[in-house]
């Protein structure tokens, strides 16, 4: 494998481009568009949050076929909670693109991030179009990844390069967040390009086991947010005899698939806001995976684990709290193992040891600063 | 129903004290005493966290016969985490006070507050048990109070009487608890006290049932703790005839001991650490009762709708994302109601109507501000 630094256009047959179209007061980026120079296999997956933005409910009705050529991105307004209007904008900004690109409204797909429950301008969106769709290159990954930003600090994206048989396979990504981060696709959008030939059901297969072990491991603050989705396209323009079985090319694919989301997903941590710290929290000895992550996550989001690694006070009692607050009957003192690095580097690690079983799990999350509290008190 | 001011000296029968015995470095009470004069009916309620403080073990092994005549307590340290020397200490602090007072030791109940992890200094128990005794009083009760604070800023007391047929019947009690507050008692100590004639069977009825609406009910940071019990003392020293069934007079005693208990959890909530404002949080129309607690708490918990309330930010999409969390299908946006007060006073109120069935529920909490990062970055 080797990391190239393309992002999402790094793979042959995308397009892109970010502009400032008018929704954020401070003018940076805030509509973005990936195009593929033909209709591609799509995966997504979609937050897990009851309450859905519009865009979502767009995506999932166009997605139907499992193909799509453009999305269509707008930063600083998740038109989330906004109703029958809201939908209409969803659907309009699909429109728009297509006409744009002269291509089929079903395939494209939207998704939006920003606060929720304010009218999306669309009037913004239909003004930038024409720009957007002028200004798109297949240089144009970096630009995408700066007009999905929020709260974001850094640019977050990677791309790493493998062969498949004799062809040489691109995939890249880039993705936001930073806040109202927590499993199942928390304030985060996620978007993935790829070369690969791959039939539609492996593509959907490896994108939910990729984002399970990446997307789904991070938590910043325990929030769920309304708008977030992973999207990934494959427009077989690499050339490689098509995936179409489970089998050694689809475990490599799978593999440098994890490789990518992990590495963005980790760079949302380091990212989180007001992080001061990088933690790795790994559960060994559960029953099951799932156990060992619910664990892990228990551990992440208490608040008190959180403040105790930002003060570089490493009070363990915190973390025996943590694992027994799921009340799980066979956890107990006597079997227990806590053992962490220093509080006071940069990179934390901290390791439980259930000794009640065989099954472990890595999550990842950051501290809570005062830097936490003065972004989200001030955030409007 | 009269508010009296004895808390739990105040029921006929029980003399308290509190006094510095050297577990705090800053010389403030650390260890507290309640004797009846009479062996009484006695429920408990204990945490539910899968890691259990020693006294807790022994409390359940003291209580199998649900009757006792004291309860000793120890702030400033949890004997928790402790091993086998935790445990023979909590042991140790039950045969003092029994050797003590001439009493079981089989009727003598321990709890224990504060730091997890570190031995808990037995020898300061020890020297501290003739002082403890020899000053207890029937106007101890706020004594009591004292001894069995944490990092609470304040006293939470309260005590009331009514009659049960002839009989003047007492209900006082006594709590503590800051930080590390969730549903299922965490770090929180109850202590009640009743001078009513009731079956231990019906006791432990009203305890639970009691407890469910208040200490379960509120939130501080979603941490739970590994030491928290309620306990309820009844010595029948009220002279009433015996409550022995369901009926009128157990429903009085039900209602004036929930009040007394959520009157002592709402204390804990405006004494959160670092709150600067009282939350009420109600979830009406929820399929169930559990529902709608659950999603309640799941607004409580949530740091993004926390740090709203301090910032008096009114921003509801925070509170809708927080309601869509668990993911529960019927949820729609198109059903969900959010109303709220100013979020600039003192006192906040949010309701969220679910319209999907009839049950609801109220659950309290309070913001997260920079004084809570504070207290817990420099906790130790």
């Amino acid at each position: 494998m080797k990391i190239t630094k393309g992002g999402i256009t790094q793979a042959k047959g995308f397009k892109a481009n970010g502009i400032w179209c008018g929704i954020k007061r401070s003018k940076k980026e805030d509509l973005s568009l990936v195009v593929s120079d033909h209709v591609a296999n799509t995966a997504c997956v979609f937050t897990k949050n009851s309450i859905v933005a519009a865009p979502l409910t767009v995506c999932k009705k166009h997605l139907k076929n499992n193909k799509a050529q453009a999305v269509i991105v707008n930063s600083g307004n998740a038109n989330c909670f906004t109703g029958k209007s809201g939908y209409r904008h969803a659907e309009k900004m699909t429109e728009l693109t297509a006409a744009s690109l002269n291509i089929k409204v079903s395939d494209v797909l939207v998704t939006s991030t920003g606060i929720i429950g304010k009218p999306l301008p669309i009037e913004h969106v239909e003004s930038g179009m024409r720009n957007l769709v002028d200004g798109l290159s297949n240089k144009g990954g970096t630009q995408f990844a700066k007009g999905i930003l929020t709260t974001d600090t850094t640019l977050k994206e990677k791309s790493v390069q493998i062969k498949i048989g004799s062809s040489v396979v691109n995939i890249g990504g880039c993705c936001k967040g930073s806040g109202m981060i927590a499993p199942n696709m928390a304030t985060m959008l996620g978007f993935i390009t790829t070369d690969a030939a791959i039939s539609p059901k492996l593509l959907k297969i490896a994108l939910k086991k990729a984002t399970e072990e990446s997307f789904n491991c991070i938590t910043v603050d325990g929030c769920m947010s309304t708008n977030d989705m992973v999207v990934l396209m494959a427009n077989g323009q690499a050339g490689n005899t098509p995936i179409m079985d489970k089998g050694n090319e689809f475990d490599l694919f799978c593999k440098t698939l994890t490789f990518v989301c992990c590495d963005l997903a980790k760079k949302i941590v380091l990212d989180g806001e007001g992080a001061t710290k990088f933690v790795k929290i790994q559960v060994k000895g559960a029953k099951t995976h799932k156990q060992a992550k619910d664990i892990g996550l228990m551990i992440a989001n208490s608040m008190l684990v959180k403040t105790a690694i930002y003060g570089s006070n490493p009070n363990w009692g915190r973390v025996a709290a943590a694992v027994g607050a799921l009340g799980i009957k066979q956890i107990s003192e006597d079997q227990l193992k806590i053992d962490f690095s220093s509080f006071k580097k940069k990179n934390v690690s901290i390791t439980t040891t259930l000794n009640i079983g065989n099954a472990s799990a890595t999550v990842f999350t950051s501290d809570l600063s005062h830097e936490y509290i003065r972004i989200n008190t001030e955030y409007t």
